[in-house]
């Protein structure tokens, strides 16, 4: 399966996603709509809202609500990234300015605020009270790994903080991509629950597959500028795997104690996570996710979306090759 | 009727308010709990879920959803000034130490957004979908609201941009507060509307009386420090009343030709404002929106309830005496 394949089955409907989200800033003050439509010409893989889709086609909900919810997810999502943006004062995303490199911190703030609010009545739209509380919890479950992270900065000694970091900061939002679905058709616990597990478990997979990158890729490659989250004081998996097995090498200490290191010891430290098996040990963590999350589902009727939801997750780890 | 007297029908729930709106810091990190015990302890008069309450029980919503639904409108309400105090740069707030005075502005944006989506949490406990549609678009009308104050300041050079604003600023909450009882009991729609004019006219009653007291209190009356709306470029009421007497004063011209004013030519058209009949004017302007708020409830059935609604109206501009 090439990559994004499995998105074929609701390809056509990212566009309609887009354009819901995007109706959301009428009405509104003119500087909104170009904040909107520059953060959704921005793009992204749209990955959350096509796990909505096809869940949702999977569950039979209705392609309007599935819509509107695809749109929903996004948006909380977007609004998610233009506060981050601005808390980490990143002035681009994937290539692109970001609101707080073109507006003060004081509309940035608002524009996040506004995102909010339009994803919540998007939310609401959808209908279901079980959706909408779900939506709220995904919100407050992610902005608390960030405050975690704003308050313990470099005091992450533990490679469990850091699962619930990217528990979060990313799997959250994949369960209620996932699961969303099932509320509103009222689908059996069962199912329910598998997907909810296959939500947790690509988001997983993706984070850490992400935190990788961030290990060996350059910025054309991952659409962002090249700060390693270790510039950041930010300590991922390969960091603690690493760790794990050169527990003399006097730089992974320093950093694990949560000492600021220079550039050129961020770069030798760098260097030696590439070439140790840190790296392939923590693809190999990610891989496993992906193998729960194709088990998740692996009892659902064989359809096209069922297809497309596997191929989703081996494109997971397939954006490392 | 004495000052707060209104809120005796309901004064006994608004403890369980505030216990509800504590909770939401339960199973989050230590911080958040402190900031909302703060933010909380820090108080305020809790007019909007004294309304919420009020109405509650005038249509006969049961007590706890009532108590959730009051708790989800102060939260709302409390995440707005977060953000706002942070915009602002405002260290306190009726005495107290205002977040972003304690945090650096990354973990004040956290903490609004987090109190954001535990207030959408609390709106969805309540369980109906068009409370939360309310909840929704009255977030995002006042966060428009205040964009448009971020990207137009000074340049609000008419009276009813300050309508506006007022309405999203404050009377659109004082709307959610009142009709949203109405959608739990599913309402008739006369009902609806005469609580949605009701929370209308006390909102705009509400911020006028509020921006009259800018010019004649000083801090220990309203409780925030003394900088004068117009030291922050921002144009009432009284301003736009004095300005269309005295079309000739070169200061009130400058101001709402949006140049800056020196502090002592800001000073000195203070004084003018003072010695007018613009505060009068305003006041009579307030007073119209309270008669207004009474009048639209004035067929409701009697019940301490409504009379305590209509004490409410008095007791908005009886703060000036």
């Amino acid at each position: 399966m090439t990559t994004l394949e499995f998105s074929l089955p609701v390809q056509a409907l990212i566009p309609r996603v887009e354009e819901c989200m995007r109706s959301q800033a009428n009405g509104y003050r003119p500087e909104l709509r170009i904040a909107l439509d520059q953060l959704i010409k921005a793009g992204g893989k749209r990955i959350r809202p096509t796990v909505t889709l096809l869940t949702s086609a999977l569950l039979g909900v209705d392609q309007e609500r599935a819509i509107t919810l695809g749109a929903a997810v996004e948006l909380l999502h977007t609004a998610t990234l233009v506060h981050d943006d601005l808390i980490d004062g990143a002035l681009t995303r994937r290539g692109n300015p970001t609101v707080n490199a073109q507006w003060d911190s004081s509309a940035t703030i608002l524009a996040g605020d506004f995102l909010f609010s339009q994803a919540a009545y998007l939310a609401a739209e959808v209908g279901s009270i079980d959706v909408m509380r779900m939506f709220a919890k995904t919100l407050s479950t992610i902005v608390n790994g960030e405050i975690s992270q704003a308050f313990s900065l470099n005091t992450f000694t533990q490679v469990d903080d850091y699962y619930e970091r990217i528990y979060a900061k990313t799997a959250s939002m994949f369960e209620l991509a996932a699961r969303a679905p099932a509320y509103i058709v009222g689908a059996e616990e069962e199912i329910s629950a598998a997907l909810l597990t296959y939500g947790y478990e690509i988001g997983m997979a993706f984070q850490i597959v992400d935190d990788i990158l961030d290990f060996s890729s350059d910025s054309a490659t991952i659409g962002k500028p090249v700060t390693n989250d270790l510039s950041n004081g930010l300590l991922t998996l390969p960091i603690f795997l690493y760790a794990k097995e050169n527990e003399s090498d006097s730089l992974v200490l320093k950093a694990i104690e949560g000492e600021q290191l220079s550039e050129d010891e961020i770069q030798n430290l760098i260097a030696n996570v590439r070439n140790s098996n840190a790296i392939a040990e923590s693809l190999e963590q990610a891989n496993e996710h992906q193998e729960n999350a194709r088990k998740a589902i692996k009892d659902f009727p064989e359809q096209t979306e069922k297809e497309a939801l596997l191929g989703l997750a081996d494109y997971v780890s397939a954006r490392l090759l």
